[in-house]
């Protein structure tokens, strides 16, 4: 039942790591780790839902391997990335007499793998970690580049770290697990991988959506890989977010962020939010004489394709634009944004005229 | 009144910077950061007493050099390096308007040097910042070599960062502002460099004491810039604590740490706790035929002459040994300690038996 698995590099220097894309990945973790850090302790941290589903299989895997192994469940959601959720981590970690040579191993979705990655970073002024994102979007996305943090009450993602994963594992088998809807949210940012940078992969993406909305295992081996081979390679060029080479990934984003903020985090997923700030800034970009119109709707049709939604719902241009001003990638109240000049193209475009913003924010 | 400051270099790669060292420096802080980076936005975080002692110089330059000045004071000791107090400050960041192009400069002691470090560290995961240790021991010490972080209620330091600053401004004459008792236990870090690295450097502190005592400023530009510099090159060799090679800095803070978690960090200062360990150390060195009785003799008439405590009060060896098992840098359950084979040179040996270790706490 194991296909070959498929392997991409993220090369950063002394900090470089695989991520190994594949079927049934899950029960091989203990090798995985054990080839690339010597592993005696392992500590599981998963989320309710992925303990039952996947964690007990990678415990497993651990245990063969003959390490010592704990599992730290969080409650589902968003609200377990707070720092009173890492706090109750940190002393957990103490309690199971944790130090600095265990081994945090991340076993969820993208809140699972932001918070575990965090306690790993500072725990002991950090110690080793690993992947294993059970959702297309953490497998995609969050899993890969280092970024880390949990969030403060009033601004997402504000307290974390670089903090690099030793390896990431990604089994295509645990995503027949997810929900209709969140599978499909996960698809966003792989179609932004194919607007910012790829346009042949997003034509590849065009005729393949049949096999991407059935879950095909070898149509997303290679959509997997493919996304995580980009992400890796915009990574590599800058790690830390400096150069601004890294915010192409952004592109969508700034509008993602304020339409999740201004509807409180429950109306969209992420990856809708992100599918409706891509069209956001497709029409900004149009509007600004950057894109033909022929852009914009390609984009969107594979985005309906796929299920995704392309307007919000019950959200005001007025406060998205406000939400915008308040965003942590804002330098000195200067609004930036990331924005198409042809498929496959992006650029980080500076003062913004707030006026443009508000049309674009209209013209859904 | 300005004599020339003294440069010391931490190479660490592109993480490099320097240290200076002089009378009067504060006042320059503007210049000093200007030099470094842009800043148009500085955040001071010091504590209560240092705000009316020195951190309104440091506001002053900064303002001169036309930056945006906010300033933070936590209260005063070492409760103030608490996750409550982080997350105080990480929300108070925000409110400020704080996003990456703001640089944090810690005005104090060690433990606002470590709080604010670790908001530096955190805070959009990690943005500028500087160090303006305000106490000798935070000068010779803490202030140098990237480590920041908080404790958790039964740890000390168990969450942080390494987290380099991009400079760090020494000024002689605050020491001026310190109590004799807080001075004193900050020469004690200065006592080790001499015994751990630097034969020479330990025969001057000795022809040195009353200069010492007596905070000449010649006697301590040169003192702290030496230190100074023995830290930076092991800092360099051991950016991140893993070779071992950095851990010959905690000569003497084994036994410090349990000395000072079994009395509850309220009956020795840090310094004072490192004297005794030192003490300590020397003694489990000379049982194990590490060194001479001279060499204990040495160290613990310079101890002494400076004015520093060489056995622990009120606390059992019983429970110090307790205590020692329990430190972050036992490493699943092995006893190591730093011990010197003589002047100037220490090794770190592992497999060490409880019951020298206890021998060596009862020979005082």
């Amino acid at each position: 039942m194991t296909d070959p698995s498929q392997n991409v590099r993220v090369e950063l220097g002394d900090r470089s790591y695989d991520i190994e894309i594949g079927r049934g990945n899950l029960a091989r973790t203990g090798e995985f780790i054990a080839a690339r850090t010597k592993i005696t302790h392992g500590i599981i941290i998963t989320d309710a839902r992925v303990e039952q589903l996947h964690a007990e299989t990678v415990r497993a895997s651990l245990l063969r391997g003959g390490a010592r192994v704990d599992l730290i469940a969080v409650p589902e959601g968003e609200r377990s990335k707070s720092m009173e959720r890492a706090t109750t981590l940190w002393n957990q970690l103490l309690d199971l007499g944790a130090d600095r040579r265990s081994v945090v191993v991340a076993v969820g979705g993208g809140v699972v793998g932001d918070l575990a990655g965090f306690i790993a970073a500072t725990f002991t002024r950090g110690i080793p970690f690993f992947q294993i994102p059970t959702t297309l979007l953490a497998q995609v996305d969050s899993s890969v580049g280092g970024k880390v943090g949990v969030n403060l009450p009033r601004a997402k993602n504000m307290v974390g770290a670089f903090w690099q994963p030793l390896g990431v594992l990604i089994d295509t088998e645990v995503l027949k697990s997810m929900t209709e809807r969140d599978y499909r949210a996960g698809l966003a940012e792989v179609v932004k991988y194919g607007v910012i940078l790829d346009a042949e992969f997003f034509a590849f993406l065009e005729a393949n959506v049949a096999g991407l909305l059935g879950r095909r295992h070898d149509v997303l081996r290679r959509v997997i890989a493919r996304s995580c081979e980009l992400k890796a390679q915009v990574v590599a060029g800058d790690e830390r977010d400096e150069s601004g080479l890294r915010a192409v990934l952004n592109y969508g984003h700034t509008f993602a962020h304020a339409i999740e903020s201004e509807s409180r985090y429950d109306t969209h997923l992420h990856g809708e939010a992100v599918s409706i700030g891509m069209m956001c800034a497709a029409h900004l970009a149009e509007r600004l004489g950057r894109v033909s119109p022929l852009f914009t709707q390609r984009q969107q049709r594979l985005l309906e394709a796929l299920g995704l939604p392309i307007v919000p719902l019950d959200v005001k241009a007025d406060a998205l634009l406000a939400a915008m001003l308040h965003d942590k990638k804002v330098e000195h109240g200067q609004l930036r944004f990331v924005l198409p000049t042809r498929l496959g193209h992006v650029e980080l475009v500076g003062n913004i005229d707030p006026g443009d913003v508000k049309a674009a924010l209209s013209a859904q």
